[in-house]
């Protein structure tokens, strides 16, 4: 029997557990960049808790750093840092992306369109997911769903809106698609920096303005200053996003670029339940603090008005874009599915309980 | 310098290697029991799904063999065959444990109680989810939510409601707390096993059946024999379960653990997108094949009744039952905060919605 030297045993012995442990073992450190700032909850949790799911799967193996925006500076700057490979990823919305390329805001919701649970069928179900990596590639990216605001409040208006004459000469700061509509309608659309909101409206500077859903108004104050609170219209189901740089990803073992995946699935989920809870918890203390919040809905014609103005601005891009068509297509055509068993399941049961429960 | 034999050096170098790849390296082999037959889907699709993405994650190391009802015969002998550590784990549903322990179905539904987002964040933010291990603690068994059905329908009704008095007497197979509440109303309670249930209604030897809605009633055929499709009230949030042997969980290295609670989230949010997609599809063939299936909601009395007889259902367990007790104040005390929250936005929206589109 032939010895060996203790050196070439090493040396085989290396070879031979280094091939099936080397993926597992990989040392990875990433970076990921968000859209708020690091104490913006509930939506800022999502990065650290993605980064500790994926440290604990791999015995912290792969790291993931978080940043808010105000270590990076460049909130609305993700998509750019994520292609260009600053950071690896990003937790961010979609419709963000719209200046570069207006498909890209169908990720995140819009106007009269489906609500969360119809839309996350539709990614799953309808073709969704796919359309994503296709209008992400051009961007070398690769984008997951990461977490929904569920519906965003249609705004606080200082007066109650009783016509479409009403609207005419508004100023509102709404931004996105929502803001094309209102300016059709001859509502003067402002934008306004975040941190100047409560004055402006305060001061009349403004008469309106959208923000998200009581979770995130609470912070701002809105409900002390513009009593009428608009149900929402324009942002039925904003899907977060996650954006991952696609050679990053590429590089990744199989089995961490499955630990990843899996992780923004499951972070999701919980940035859902996080969403409804802040919602919930802060509408309630709104109320207690200002019982005379008014929660109104636009009158009907109004709403045919911006259904039809929403209508007028999808169509136009999908006259000049044929790729925002082939999304356009597809999510009307998952809507006729989706929206009849809405109706006679949930809008059903909520109504029900509506007769029984104070 | 001493010389080592190669078997001294080959002992050396695993024991260097092994200690950090052990806990990634080690092969386990589990199996799940799942209630649902392997063809029942998407119901049974959660099973082999979780498989794939706990393999995938640790590179074959760690699989998942998920057997349906056919193989194991005993689709309601899950919790025992978890308990026994026969299977480490299953698919399954809480409520059909209310026979060993009733607190165990408010981790499904209960009657007039929260929607699936409802629910979502009681169990993340209300305290549902460190609830449901104390009840599971006493079967050795961990619990985790596994998907949802979303609203389930009233059931088929040959006849139409129009009073309390036609529920006197009516033969009806629908299990479990609704059926308690039935009772009390005088509905004559049966059960039919499910092969049965068609020729049944068929025949007359029932009036009306509860079913679960069109992704799995469609299979059935019922709505081809009885043309009244009530809203639902008694299941308006069915949870899955996946259910896991404590010991076996507790012998997985950590990353296996945190690998396999990862994956079981993900899943969930599949399943509620397979359940949302499949009702849909099946609603619109259903409708398309029989258009006069007729979507009705009970009368406001007997929806009173109805709501009457649940709570003295649940206040009698509760009086009886300190942990029922327990659970059931949890689940009221986030109702309130949450169902203001789904009124402003989800239900507000979908009306809202109703007034522009078709």
């Amino acid at each position: 029997m032939k010895r060996f030297t203790g050196a070439a045993v090493l040396m085989a012995v290396m070879m031979m557990v280094a091939v099936p442990a080397m993926a597992e073992q990989k040392k990875v450190r990433w970076k990921l960049a968000m859209t708020w700032g690091s104490t913006l909850t509930p939506l800022s949790d999502s990065g650290p808790i993605l980064a500790k799911m994926v440290s604990d799967m791999t015995g912290g193996n792969f790291e993931i750093r978080a940043e808010g925006a105000e270590k990076h500076k460049a909130a609305l700057g993700i998509l750019d840092m994520v292609k260009g490979g600053q950071y690896e990823m990003g937790h961010t919305a979609s419709y963000y992306w719209k200046g570069k390329d207006v498909t890209t805001t169908f990720f995140t919701t819009a106007p009269f369109d489906m609500t969360a649970p119809e839309q996350f069928g539709w990614y799953y179900h309808g073709g969704g997911l796919e359309l994503m990596q296709q209008v992400y590639g051009k961007f070398d990216a690769l984008s997951f769903p990461g977490g929904n605001t569920g519906v965003q409040m249609g705004g606080w208006f200082r007066k109650e809106i009783t016509s479409l004459d009403d609207l005419k000469g508004l100023k509102m700061r709404i931004p996105g698609l929502a803001g094309e509509v209102f300016a059709k309608l001859g509502v003067n659309v402002t934008n306004i920096a975040p941190g100047e909101l409560y004055t402006s409206l305060d001061r009349g500077t403004i008469d309106a303005l959208e923000w998200v859903g009581p979770g995130m108004d609470i912070k701002m104050g809105f409900y002390k200053i513009a009593p009428y609170y608009y149900a929402g219209w324009h942002e039925p189901a904003s899907e977060l996003q996650f954006l991952v740089n696609k050679k990053a990803f590429e590089e990744l073992p199989p089995e961490y670029q499955a630990i990843l995946v899996t992780a923004m699935e499951a972070v999701r989920g919980r940035q859902v339940a996080a969403n409804f809870d802040a919602n919930a918890k802060a509408w309630q203390q709104m109320k207690a603090e200002y019982p005379d919040i008014k929660v109104m809905k636009f009158p009907e014609p109004v709403l045919q008005a911006m259904k039809k103005a929403t209508d007028e601005v999808l169509e136009g891009y999908a006259a000049e874009n044929a790729e925002f068509k082939e999304v356009y297509e597809s999510r009307k055509a998952y809507f006729k599915v989706a929206r009849p068993w809405t109706k006679i399941s949930e809008q059903n049961y909520l109504s029900t309980s509506d007769a029984v429960i104070e």
